[in-house]
Order: structure tokens, then C-alpha cells, then sequence
């Protein structure tokens, strides 16, 4: 007996909601060691964005998307909306930590 | 002895650099599956779009973020990205499907 279409795409979704928890707490673990580097450079006078350091995580995402069979547009523009949300949180803390 | 501010920010960034690394490799087995889940809809003509399953996904995403200690909206926005990717490469497997 096969699988209709609907059993299909439920065992499909089961193991794409796991997925979509491991990436939540993987991000949440990401935003806390990027709000600590947001205070080291608030703390420091240190500019929120460095243009080096973004080539080379690009780069270095781009080499690993290959690698793992990933489209590299794909991961460059979800690591950009990544990055985006992390500026917008550093220059937050910048401000705060001025007005401190 | 202390760590200088670049220290610190060379730790951090081996850390976060790790952890893109295993986003990026579950970011391709998500779109593994979800291609296979875009074959299962464009093989028996069922809509790309499923706004209730979105919906579900949401509120699922919206719970992890608040245990795993993530901004709701950040984790919200990050995840329309990649549905929005996904529903990019439905469309055009259903475009293929129907072509061939």
C-alpha cells in the first residue's frame, strides 16, 4: 500500500519542524555571542560594522553552501538578513551604552 | 593577564563562525526536504502555497524562540526568508513538472 500524498508531505513536515528547532536554538545561540561582541565593541569606541570580517564570513559560507549542496545565493542571502539583524541590535547597544 | 578587546572578538567569532557552519549544513537538508515536499505538491497538483500549514509553523517557531530565549519577530523574520526561498524554487519545480 502506498503513501498518499498527504502522509508524504506530513513525514516530510515532522522532520522539517525538527529542523526548524535546532535552527531557532542555533540562532539564539548566535544573537547572545554576537550581543557579547556588540558590547566588546560598544565598550571599545569599535565600529558596529566591519566590512573585512563580512567578506569573509561570506566567503567562508559561500565555500561551506558548496560543500553542504546548498544553493550559495541562497545561504548569502540568508547569512545577509542574519547579519542585518545583528547590526541593528549593535547599533542599539552602541546607543545605549553611550547614553549609560 | 587580560584579554585585549580583539582577543575577545577573535574567540566570539571562531564560535559564531561554527555555529554558521552547522546552520548552513541544516539550512541544506531543510531544503532537501523541502524540494521533496515541493515534487509531492507539483506531482498531484496541490497549491505551492499553504497559508494554514504557514501559519501552524509560526506559532511553532514563535514558542521555541520564546523558550530557546530568542526575539520572537527576529526569529519570525528569519524564517519567512527562508519559506520565502522555498516558495521561489516551488514555483518553479511546478513550472518545471507541468513543462516536462
Amino acid at each position: 500500500m502506498e503513501d498518499t500524498p498527504q502522509d508524504q508531505l506530513g513525514q516530510l513536515r515532522a522532520s522539517i519542524d525538527k529542523l526548524d528547532a535546532a535552527l531557532v536554538h542555533l540562532l539564539a545561540e548566535r544573537f547572545r555571542l554576537t550581543d557579547r561582541v556588540g558590547l566588546v565593541k560598544a565598550t571599545h569606541n569599535l565600529p558596529a560594522v566591519d566590512a573585512g570580517r563580512e567578506e569573509a564570513q561570506f566567503e567562508r559560507i559561500r565555500a561551506i553552501a558548496r560543500t553542504a549542496g546548498l544553493d550559495e545565493q541562497v545561504a548569502v542571502r540568508l547569512l545577509k538578513q542574519v547579519i542585518h539583524e545583528v547590526v541593528q541590535r549593535h547599533m542599539a547597544t552602541a546607543r545605549a551604552t553611550r547614553a549609560g
